[in-house]
C-alpha cells in the first residue's frame, strides 16, 4: 500500500528517515547547525522555480507537467530535512505545530486578521 | 489528548492548516511563489539562532532551555509553511517523500556513501 | 563628505567592515561559512518585506517613507556580509563580477534573451 | 585594465548591471519582490558549499582551486542582485552601509562586544 498523507504520522516519516542517515552513518554531520543550513538551501531551491511568475502565474505553473515533478521533489527535501531536524532536536512537531497555531489564533484573531496581508502588530 | 508525532498524521496537520487560512480568508495571499517565500524566510530565522555558533555547540544550544521554545517555534513555522505549500499544489507529502528517499537510496547506496558528506556526483 | 556610490571603491567599504571585525575581535567567528549563512539570513531578512504584495505592489512599498528606511538597513546589511566573506576569502569582487557577467553575456545573448525570463538552457 | 575592488566604485558596477538588465528588456521582471527572492535564492547557493563542513574547514575549502571558482561566482551573483535590487529602489548602497555601520557601532561598543558572538539586546 503506497504512503499517503492520510495513512502516514509524522512519526513514520521521522523514523525512516532517522534510518537513513543512520545506515550511512550520517549522524555525524547532522548537528542542528547544518541541519538548519541544509533546510535553508533546499527551501531556496524551492523558491528558485519562481523567481519571476507572479503569484497568479505561479498557480498554473505547479501545474504543469513539466515543472511538477521538479517542484515535488523540493518540498520533499524540505520537509526530509525538517523532519531530521526534529529528530536531532528531540523535538515533537506535532505538539510544536498545535502550539504556535495556538498562539497564532491569538495574534490573528478571526475578526481582525480576515483578508489581511499586514503582520499581527500592524493589524 | 494532545497532538504528538505518534498520532498525528500529515493529512490531519494539513486540514488544520487549510482551515485556519480558510477562516482568515488568506487563501488569495496563499499562492505557491508567495509560500515558498514565506517557507525560505522561515528557515532563515531557524538559521539565525546557529550563526556563530560551531556544529558542535549547536547541540547544546538547542537543549537550552532559554532557546529551546524559540527553536520549537521557528521549526514550526517552516512545517506548517510546507504543509500550507502542500495544500494549496495538492501535493501528498508522503508520497513525495518516499519517492525522494527512493531516489536518495539510488544515489546515495550505503556502502558508497558511508560516513561521507560529499554529493552523489563527487562520491 | 558624505559617502556615496559615486565616490566609494569596493576596497574602501572592505576596509572600513574589516577594521570593524578586527577592533571587536570577531574574525574568530568569520568563518567562510558562518558567514554564508549571516548572508543568506540577511537576504531572507530583506524577502521577508515582500511576502505577501504582489511584484507590482513591491514597487511602492519600496517608496513608502516608513518602509524604506528598514529596507535600506536590510541591503546594506547584505552588503556588508558579502563584502567581508570577500575579506576573509580573499575575493576580488569587482575582478568576480566582470567575470560573471562576461560569462551571463554568452549565456544571455541580446537577440535571444530579450524580454524572456526562461533560463539560458531553456531559451 | 582589469576591474578591481582598489579601482571601482558602487556606481561602476551599478551602471554596467543596469546595462545588461535595459538590454535584454529584462526590467520588467526586476520588481524589488523578485530581486529579494533572487538575492535570496543565490545566497543560498553559495551556502550550499559549506553545509557539511565545520567553520574551519571552511577557510581550506575556499582555497582549494578545484572549488574557488565556483565560490567566486556564488558570490558575485549575490553583490549583482544587490546592486540590481540598489538599481531598481534607487538606494545609495554606500550611504546605506555607512549609516548602517554607525548604529552597529552604537549597538555593538568595542569593550562591550569585543570577542563576543551574541547579540547586542544578550551583550
Amino acid at each position: 500500500m503506497p504512503a499517503t498523507d492520510a495513512t502516514t504520522t509524522l512519526a513514520d516519516l521521522k523514523s525512516r528517515i532517522a534510518a537513513f542517515a543512520r545506515e550511512r552513518d550520517w549522524e555525524q554531520f547532522h548537528a542542528p547547525k547544518n541541519l538548519s543550513m541544509a533546510l535553508a538551501a533546499e527551501a531556496a531551491e524551492l523558491m528558485e522555480h519562481f523567481l519571476w511568475s507572479t503569484p497568479e502565474q505561479s498557480q498554473a505553473f505547479v501545474r504543469d507537467p513539466a515543472k511538477r515533478g521538479k517542484i515535488e521533489e523540493e518540498i520533499a527535501d524540505v520537509v526530509i530535512y525538517a523532519l531530521e531536524f526534529a529528530n536531532v532536536t528531540g523535538i515533537d512537531l506535532a505538539a510544536a505545530i498545535e502550539a504556535k497555531m495556538v498562539a497564532n489564533a491569538r495574534k490573528y484573531p478571526v475578526e481582525k486578521a480576515r483578508g489581511r496581508a499586514e503582520k499581527y502588530d500592524e493589524l
